[in-house]
């Protein structure tokens, strides 16, 4: 069912309804009350006969009209039978407070698991368990509690109650925005946060989403739908529980797993979403977002009365990739009539004094500065909204009419202006103005020059977007027979990890160019093979009970006459059966010796949140000790594959350094894009390594492949 | 002169006194006024009789009582006038506000070389030109014109009179902190950053000192003050202009690789300066660093009333190194008996909702988590402050009693607290009594949790401070005679740069394990020396006028037989007339080839603040593509060595991976000292270049050693 009539209902039963004050029982219908909720309030307390002038019920299946949504506040071990009764009476939506449920280990999973099998018996859609409530500010449902939550545009959407508090009081203090809706989607039992987020792209009222989260339950359904809304409007999320002690703390908070978070945020980024780092930048992205235009240029111009601050934002906006060109001579000529002859022109754009008497210079200056077609967009540092407090009282008039004529120009044009100033908390109405005309206001030159980068960010994303064809969740890549063969063939032995020289096999199946590596049984088979091989070959044991093979002796490399191979051969026997007595042997892999090139390692999981998911990395030294990967949930695209190369340091190694001839970059693409279709093919797999694969000038070469499944395999 | 009777005047002249409010000869005289200065005030203008009711005079000279400071505010070409009339009236110090000068081209220069020559003949010392003015609030003196700044411990120091503003700004709407001094420092045309900072801290008043920094004139000095300072109060700075200078050098070779702001960077780190990269922790980290003791752990606990700012602080900590650890098993029993059984005690620790109905918890909490001796310090994260505006009003005197409980722990104890409440802004009295305490508040989780990691990295700094000798701004390494020769003799022959096997002898001088190169002048001769050598040998050009000698085909390795060396030699001799038919060619180096090993770069420049430094970084891809490179200004401990090449990410290279040996690391640091002393002993190197040094399992072999002279040659 659609979750729509359950976060408009037009109705709604508070059951746990109280008359003390400090209780959420109490507080809920006070704040109905005094918000003049949009429809019904029934308290339901079988105790009470009546609550703030409200009639009580003993229960929500007494209550005779239509109910849309129960409230319910009472403790873990009541739901159920609160939700039979619901559903008797026919209710579409709950929201559940209660803490006690899948947050708080096996017993509580349990419990979840009765709440959301009894929901779906009674189609009720449910929010939570363990949240702060929801708001819908567009009728006044205000299920939270909370007094003067600001009404606005932005969707906020979050797994803490206290992050969702942090933003409102932002939004109030700070800014002129507010907010459609708030849910806090709780352990998203039911609802998952992918449910919401095509609500709030389709609900009209919504400019922006902001997202506040710590784990999410289905990573891929989001990524979908997250694909669609960003074409649409911005979505800003801050994703939390990046270190160990931070994933302990998600944890025990909302019982989802903060997952693998470089994962996360390259996976979102894909999207569209605007990831946030920093939660100070959360709310004023938001705000941007949803008051300015995204620029598709990544060019920006500063406006200052002061060096200092000239100096700190052209370093943090270079910090963030963006240009700061020298403006056309036309422009800077045009700025020198108007400023006083100290005044730099080039960019940033010093006045030197020359708004010290009239601030409505700086008006002036942005619309000239606006018109230069280089220029993106516009930020203003300094004092500008206190010249009234700190040079004479007559200026604020001044200001003011300046802050008009900028508030037109950014809704009337196409380019944005942010604006940092020191009196930023001030309360002057010359701030009130711009923040009323969308240009925000922050007393953080930092956060100023974030605010323009996430337009910038976003433009470029909306820029690109059209020549995609579509976000690929699925690209239909099937599994060959000869490869499910495969699979089967080794879950039936018993064994989860496929051999080397099947799971080159499997790879080879679909495309790959794996060499024609033979097993041998005997020293004699070994060397026939070898003989067969142009060139040098190496040896690797053949054994489920040996998964490190180099370190039991069980690899030798670079042989080339007879002797080498018969030797080799009885060596790594002896070696295997010294490692492990036990071990059964299967006999030994003849493979030629791979020619010399760049070493690369491919690998595939299955991520908790997102599924599977792919990483790269130039080998050895670049990815133990330097950690220079890339990540993407499977399945990618060529153009996916191809930045997972370009965006690691090291990457520029391919393209040959001191001499060496530039590396088969193409084949290496196509060789991620392959891993991605054989996981996509064959959901029994958990992981597969490709370590390492080398890189020739032309072409590549598998030397080791791992292929583990999944315990109980799917499909 | 010492600037205590500048910054300590007990009469101002205004020198440009004005009638006009908008002017500073107004405003200034004005301020001196309202804020009682502690002093003689005299207004001079030929132009006026009496300004604000004070005696005008007409000049300096007319002013019968002893004047201890004049504050110029006329333009840049009155000054020398001004000054000469100064000087016959014996003025001690004068502040010079207008702009013209240095940063205005060579004209500007000329005019300040000027006003500096004046002022040194009559003994006056200058603060700027070019500055905002200075602010002395012990005595009220205000030459800078702005009203109601808040009095304090603070001393400021800034190269921006918009930052000052800034910082003044933020401390008196966020904190209840003030300033002691305030300094801009402009031109730094005669008192330069270090002669503050020399008088800063003597001055009893001042416990912090916080500067804002574009660039300084006297790098070397001011590093040697700041080591005497830190030792006994904070110095906390920022330093902008990042993203020009350091995009400039980044084209050519070794030195300039990751820019000169990592050098300043590492070189104020090292001397106990606390380095702030964003603006916005600026006067938060002053006002931590001034108000609670530094910890010597890096040890930190959370308390929080909700699990989002639980999960984002842990996050943040992570990220800046600090241990959140378990609390101790005592601890967690005594707040699990003050909370709910919901709440979780391990760390962070999540009061469940503990503290809703009485937020006085918090405080009970957090004795008991300062006196778990695990912990160095504690971050408080949510709501507090605001439960009166949240819950209930009632609970507005609970959280007073708190905050004095609060504040005395932390008065009476050695631990810090350091605040996060989303209410900071809305001024309550629990919060303004908790910054009463020295307790900061802050709406950021990143500024909190910043400002707790300041406290720790001071700590730390103090902690080892004292194994320290002195800071080693010269060892006094003396130049061997033998070397001014091989210098001397490169001048007389019109060369800039040293051959590369007189560049070897220099360092052998100073005891370099160097190869035993010999240049040759003929094939035979070539042989002849190789013969000479054990093993294989390389060959290089000798050429004044050609620098890159691979590039002209001048170098040939790995030669074995006398064929190959008589080839070698005849083929090189072709390749550098080929490549450059005029150059001057002395002959052919011999060299043995270098055994297998870890290639790293050594190289040091000259830069235009902290004069002589040097990097280091692994060789080939790591510097070229990855710029993992070191920075340290010269002359460097064997200690600041040994960090040079811990802190590159690829060190553990150097400890062997993927079975190769382990590198002589000893013999690297000490290569490192030995070019440092050779920099420290020969004045007249521009740079070296050591490119590159192999290491091995034991030893190192350098195989190629560059040194450029200056232009003008010192000493």
């Amino acid at each position: 069912m659609s979750i729509e009539r359950v976060l408009n209902a037009r109705s709604v039963a508070v059951i746990g309804a109280s008359k003390i004050e400090t209780k959420r029982g109490f507080q809920t219908i006070r704040t109905l009350i005094e918000d003049k909720y949009d429809g019904d309030i029934f308290p339901v307390n079988p105790k009470e006969k009546s609550i703030l002038g409200l009639k009580c019920y003993r229960s929500v299946s007494e209550i005779k009209e239509p109910v849309d949504m129960a409230l319910i506040v009472t403790p873990a071990q009541t739901i159920p039978a609160i939700l039979e009764d619901c559903g008797k009476k026919g209710v579409l939506g709950a929201v559940i407070l209660a803490g006690g449920f899948g947050e708080l280990g096996s017993e509580g999973k349990e419990l979840e698991k009765k709440v959301v099998t009894l929901a779906k018996k009674h189609s009720i859609r449910l929010i939570g368990p363990n949240t702060s409530g929801m708001l819908n500010l567009k009728c006044n449902l205000n299920l939270v509690g909370l007094r003067n939550v600001p009404k606005g545009d932005i969707a906020l959407l979050t797994q803490s109650g206290n992050m969702a508090l942090t933003l409102i009081t932002e939004a109030t203090v700070k800014s002129k925005k507010g907010f459609s809706y708030y849910v806090g989607v709780g352990n998203e039992a039911d609802i998952n946060f992918h449910e919401y987020l095509e609500f709030f792209r389709e609900d009209p009222a919504t400019k922006a989403i902001l997202m506040y989260v710590e784990g999410m339950r289905q990573g891929r359904q989001f990524l979908e739908q997250a694909y669609q809304t960003t074409i649409k409007k911005p979505v800003i999320l801050l994703k939390s529980g990046r270190s160990s002690t931070g994933k302990k703390s998600a944890g025990s908070h909302t019982g989802a797993l903060a997952g693998m978070s470089e994962v996360a945020k390259g996976a979102f980024e894909r999207t569209g979403i605007i990831v946030i780092e920093n939660s100070d930048e959360l709310f004023p992205a938001a705000e941007t977002l949803s008051s300015l235009p995204p620029t598709r240029k990544n060019t920006v111009a500063i406006l200052a009365d002061g060096g200092g601050h000239a100096t700190i934002a052209s370093d943090l906006l270079t910090d963030l990739g963006i240009e700061i060109p020298e403006l056309s001579e036309k422009t800077q000529s045009k700025l020198k009539e108007l400023l006083p002859s100290a005044a730099s022109v080039p960019n940033p754009v010093d006045v030197a004094g020359g708004t010290d008497s009239n601030p409505a210079v700086f008006a002036e200056c942005a619309k000239i500065i606006l018109k230069d077609p280089k220029i993106g967009g516009l930020i203003i540092v300094g004092l500008f909204g206190g010249y009234g407090i700190r040079f004479a009282e007559s200026l604020s008039v001044i200001e003011e009419d300046a802050a008009h004529m900028m508030g037109k120009m950014v809704r009337n044009g196409k380019k944005p202006i942010i604006l940092h100033s020191l009196y930023s908390s001030a309360g002057t109405h010359a701030l009130d103005l711009l923040r009323h005309y969308g240009i925000p206001v922050y007393d953080s030159l930092d956060i100023t020059c974030k605010c323009m980068s996430v337009l910038v960010k976003y433009g470029n994303y909306l820029k690109a977007a059209h020549t995609k064809t579509s976000y690929i969740i699925k690209t239909g890549e099937k599994a060959k027979s000869a490869g499910i063969d495969i699979i089967q063939n080794c879950i039936k032995s018993g064994r989860n990890a496929l051999f080397e020289f099947e799971a080159k096999k499997l790879l080879k199946l679909h495309g790959a160019p794996v060499s024609k590596d033979r097993p041998s049984t005997t020293a004699d088979e070994a060397v026939k093979i070898a003989e067969g091989m142009n060139g040098k070959v190496v040896l690797k044991i053949i054994s489920q009970d040996i998964l490190h093979k180099s370190d039991a002796g069980g690899v030798r490399v670079g042989l080339g006459s007879e002797k080498e191979v018969r030797y080799a051969f009885e060596e790594i026997m002896k070696n295997a059966r010294d490692y492990n007595p036990a071990a059964k042997i299967e006999g030994i892999l003849v493979s030629p010796m791979a020619a010399k090139g760049v070493e690369v390692i491919i690998g595939t999981k299955t991520d908790d949140q997102f599924g599977p998911v792919i990483m790269y990395g130039l080998g050895g030294i670049m990815v133990e000790i330097l950690k220079d990967v890339s990540f993407r949930v499977i399945p990618i695209s060529s153009h996916s594959a191809k930045k997972m190369v370009d965006e690691t340091k090291s990457s520029p190694i391919l393209d040959g350094v001191r001499g060496e001839p530039p590396c088969d970059k193409k084949a290496l693409i196509k060789l991620l894009l392959l891993c991605s279709e054989v996981i996509e093919a064959y959901p029994e797999i958990e992981e597969m390594d490709l370590n390492p694969v080398i890189i020739h000038e032309k072409g590549l070469s598998i030397v080791d492949a791992r292929i583990i499944l999944k315990d109980k395999p799917e499909g």
